[in-house]
């Protein structure tokens, strides 16, 4: 092994025949695992003879040029698709295949070895609720709506700007989650009790909270130098939000260091956790 | 290899130090090339030795009631944490380390084996950047705002219900990209220009379209036997949506079969294939 010291950069071609966001994603997660310097070649749609041709052209034109083995994540499942890819001379890194193989041996049966069966249907009940989730989750941003709140699967809640409409969408976007949420203001607290529309759908409540320094900065930028964006009123939102949630018996958590990503997954793992089977909640629709 | 009929159920068990997203992502795709039926345990937020015993055991427990090997799709990076995962009897699938050790051998390097390496630092530009599209994105949804929109990375258009929306956010979430949407409406085709606010940001533009049959059902669900939703007023306005934007020559594609995600690779495919170095265009900041 030599120090990690200037090694020289790679270029990364992501090889799908759908889009490769999953493969991309991985690749991500993989190469992180090193200090290494690389640019990214994304080669999506890769599902005909002549598009695997052209990327196999792409790569074998790196190598060429840099002396250096590019580095492929694909996720091609059409063997003959598959052959002529591994042509080009590359650090091949097969991301379905990989796991496909071990799995025929487990299960005693063969894979199908046909494009796009995770692509979701655009005709299925399963894509329409996802798009349906989005727009349930757009009209009840920020309170704006409390109609058909029997129908959300989630009610975020919190004060102003601690994360709710992101991780609403998100929730919606990838989970077909109907997610409302509604901010915690001055005049809940003064008043000492939730929104008074809320007070119904206890169950589906989650809230979240953030530390006041974090959210004094985040208001900030939006509204400098306010009473709004002050710390000594976001110490006061936050400590009554808090007690309030606490009151109500509401579960939350704090989004000061956490991702959109690692909110949704925290959030779906506690609704998972009140519910049972385990395995019946939502998975991504991706 | 038996016939692919009545192949026990499986459980497949998603064990992750991080959100798990990408492993379930990758499991769901690896998965769809079998017929197998599954349910899927998600157990995410594994760091400690505590929480990987416990997954271990649950792992377990499944194997003892059942007997089938379970299936488990794991991204420990933490060597401890492996050996403890690996303790349990199932068919693991290493979703990290199996393509860690060939680039580790190709690169020459050792890798970091810590946790977390791809979380998205909350401090960080490219995180606050995201938000900051969301923001954008939200605020210019259907045509609500000209303010800023030469902040924009991409201006959608299209007629109403074309699908603007919903890929709009997703590019926003998952590439931190700045994205307005525009509906292009009677009143525009009457005209026969583009609304004026857009005339300066043409290569900003870009189009959805969809079978006016397949519009006609979508508006049919939300305002039912409108003259909105008429397959004859669907089929004008696609028309004449069609020939404005090759009058204009904004490049645009059909949403008709395609998933949000679909839309969103071409988009961002298109972008690339215009400007250079490809490499430079936006990764996904999942």
């Amino acid at each position: 092994m030599t120090t990690q010291q200037n090694i020289p950069a790679r270029t990364v071609f992501i090889v799908s025949d759908g889009t490769g966001i999953t493969a991309e994603a991985l690749a991500r997660s993989v190469l992180s695992q090193f200090n290494l310097s690389y640019s990214r070649v994304h080669i999506p749609f890769v599902d005909t003879i002549e598009k695997v041709r052209h990327a196999r052209e792409q790569i074998q034109n790196e190598y060429r040029q840099t002396g250096l083995l590019p580095i492929v994540f694909s996720t091609l499942v059409i063997p003959e698709l598959v052959c002529i890819l591994r042509e080009a001379r590359a650090l091949h890194l097969d991301v379905i295949q990989t796991f496909v193989d071990p799995l025929k041996k487990e299960l005693g049966i063969s894979p199908k070895q046909e494009i796009g069966l995770s692509h979701q249907n655009m005709e299925s009940e399963e894509y329409k609720n996802r798009i349906e989730a989005i727009n349930f989750t757009l009209a009840h941003d920020d309170g704006q709506s409390n109609r058909n709140l029997d129908e959300a699967d989630v009610i975020l809640v919190g004060v102003s700007r601690s994360g709710k409409t992101p991780t609403s969408l998100y929730l919606a976007m990838q989970y077909g989650l109907k997610v409302a949420n509604y901010p915690l203001i001055p005049e809940d607290f003064e008043r000492g009790r939730l929104p008074s529309s809320l007070e119904s759908y206890k169950n589906k409540l989650f809230g979240l909270t953030i530390q006041p320094e974090r959210l004094a900065e985040v208001r900030n930028e939006r509204r400098p130098n306010s009473r709004y964006a002050s710390l000594e009123n976001c110490r006061y939102e936050v400590f009554e939000a808090e007690g309030m949630m606490n009151l109500e018996g509401i579960p939350y958590l704090s989004s000061t260091s956490k991702s959109i990503e690692e909110i949704s997954t925290a959030i779906l793992s506690d609704m998972r956790a009140f519910s049972s089977p385990a395995q019946e909640k939502p998975s991504p629709k991706i």
